[in-house]
């Protein structure tokens, strides 16, 4: 088999990133090693520059590019209503929906006993602790609808029963169990939030 | 809409490589940004390296990692054999059937008038030069069968008539083996109806 070193090593990184299988790896960096000197570049300083200037929000963890995500940052956002999803891809879908007017509370995953991941692991001693500046009245539990998503929400409530004067909230199961919010439409994330229930 | 610069301009970047649309590169653009810093930064290096260290073959025009590939530098090929192909994703392809033991001169690009692309921008005066070292015995026009493909391999052949003792064959072109004849175009089965042998 024709090995071209640059070709093989750059495929090897195109093939890590998800989605991208053996095939379009090559594909990719073929592409590149045709790609004018300068393009390529930019591309490569743009990516070491992309990830070295991004930050996550002081208040809610949200993915930022400042110290203060705009949304907490906002005067029009409704610092009552929190919502608690778990990555921040979660915060970009159901802004989509231009429904919700809160904050948000991004946890970075989910209790995953299998996977190691306990409640230490996610943050939730964040959330407890903008729960204890007694601003929040309502708590949004908007975690995925599967086993590690329900097992976090349940979690959370219980912990959150002991503040009387808080309303906690599940989304409904609008979101087709199983399936990721990042890829839920907007009607089906705006149902589920407007059919959110007591827990 | 909520804009996270560093996800946005990464995300551009991603958006212009072949095949990825605005989604993808978003998805890939947020991977980046939550990978270590020390293997965005081996991306980052391995991008521009690799594009740095590309080289093309100074006899058959193929992409490598040397001034001469490993193709034309091998003892074992065919030197009287010269296969005539676009561009090297095609040499791969040939080298994976394991079936052509000649060697392969890389054009670069086909003829087309629309693209104003002539013959004096794809890697016909290689060629030319190479015939005339007066070692290569036959000449295979293995250019795609679309337009561009036809019109460059019969321009080719058109040049090449002045070699009396030169061979040029063009490859067949037929219906795919695994293929529906129902399914094939009509081009396709007139040229596999052209092209019939004695069985």
């Amino acid at each position: 088999m024709l090995e071209i070193i640059p070709l093989e090593r750059l495929t090897e990184q195109f093939a890590k990133l998800p989605g991208i299988g053996r095939k379009t790896a090559r594909r990719l960096a073929y592409h590149v090693l045709r790609m004018p000197e300068s393009e390529v570049k930019t591309f490569a300083q743009e990516l070491y520059k992309s990830r070295m200037s991004v930050k996550y929000c002081s208040v809610c963890g949200m993915i930022s590019d400042s110290d203060i995500c705009d949304i907490c940052s906002s005067p029009k956002r409704d610092k009552t209503t929190v919502c608690v999803v778990k990555d921040s891809r979660d915060v970009f879908a159901i802004e989509r929906t231009g429904e919700f007017s809160g904050v948000y509370h991004v946890l970075g995953g989910t209790i995953s006993p299998l996977e190691n991941i306990g409640p230490d692991d996610i943050n939730i001693a964040g959330l407890m602790e903008r729960l204890g500046e007694g601003v929040i009245k309502e708590v949004i539990l908007a975690t995925n609808p599967d086993v590690q998503g329900e097992a976090t929400a349940s979690y959370i409530s219980r912990l959150l029963a002991s503040y009387p004067d808080l309303t906690v909230t599940r989304i409904a199961h609008g979101v087709p169990v199983g399936a990721d919010l990042e890829y839920a439409d907007e009607v089906t994330l705006v149902k589920a939030l407007e059919g959110r229930r007591k827990v």
